[in-house]
């Protein structure tokens, strides 16, 4: 379910960088500080008939963006990836969705530090499952929200 | 330089994957055990004009399978990717380029033990760096070769 609120917050990481918008990935759900995206295996097999690594990678990737979105103020602070490691695991032979998701605690302890110090890093593990629910990926990343500078217009669209 | 031997392999690396097309890569140059990959930032800038995450984490991933089609012997060996890191060290504003290479050595010892086992591990550090010579990325990979079952086709095009 698309939280309305948050709406504008999924077209945009659907929309908003081409490389991304090419694959057909979509925000499936989002709520405050959740999300569930999906990457179809159409237009992104590989030789092979599986899911592309890249397109994997994606799913991973993005996901540090919309959860950004779906937990902090997104016209005070913006989103940067710093490191991403991703273990394919399995093949991924169907379409793949995966569940992002920090709590309170957290999205209050990573805004807090920002306000005060201007950025803060923040960790998130996550499982990439196909359709049967078997987990065919693994991905730990880090990333980073920053404080605009004050008159700094946000590249995130207005909520 | 493409090397002639090898024009089939960097064509297939460019093209045998929709997802990869898309990003406009290209093998610039390729010789036994040797290449260089590209990717363009037109078609692969993020929200805010740098190359997205996942068009540099593509330029590796990549790597890998090129390195295996300049190397081994693609009629018995296919490779698959294991597990990929990738470290966001600056924005890239530019092209970016990667270099790849194993010596005479490390490709003998992966396909002799391939050759016993069915399949060998080959690891790669990588930089991805822009036009001005600055590395951006800093890519670790596990990828793997494995034997084709006797009679199976090679997805890799014959050279």
């Amino acid at each position: 379910m698309i939280e309305q609120k948050y709406k504008v917050v999924a077209d945009y990481c659907q929309n908003g960088i081409p490389a991304i918008q090419r694959t057909g990935l979509t925000i499936t759900d989002i709520s405050e500080r959740y999300a569930k995206v999906k990457m179809p295996l159409e237009g992104n097999a590989n030789h092979i008939g599986m899911m592309y690594a890249g397109s994997l990678f994606s799913i991973g990737e993005i996901s540090g963006g919309v959860i950004h979105g779906a937990s902090f103020d997104t016209e005070k602070y913006v989103p940067i990836v710093k490191e991403v490691s991703i273990r394919f695991r399995r093949p991924a032979l169907t379409d793949v969705t995966l569940e992002v998701t920090i709590t309170k605690e957290e999205a209050d302890r990573i805004q807090n530090e920002a306000a005060q110090n201007g950025k803060a890093d923040y960790t998130l593990d996550l499982e990439i499952k196909d359709a049967a629910g078997e987990v065919v990926s693994i991905v730990h990343g880090i990333w980073q929200i920053r404080k605009l500078p004050e008159g700094f217009a946000s590249p995130f669209p207005k909520m």
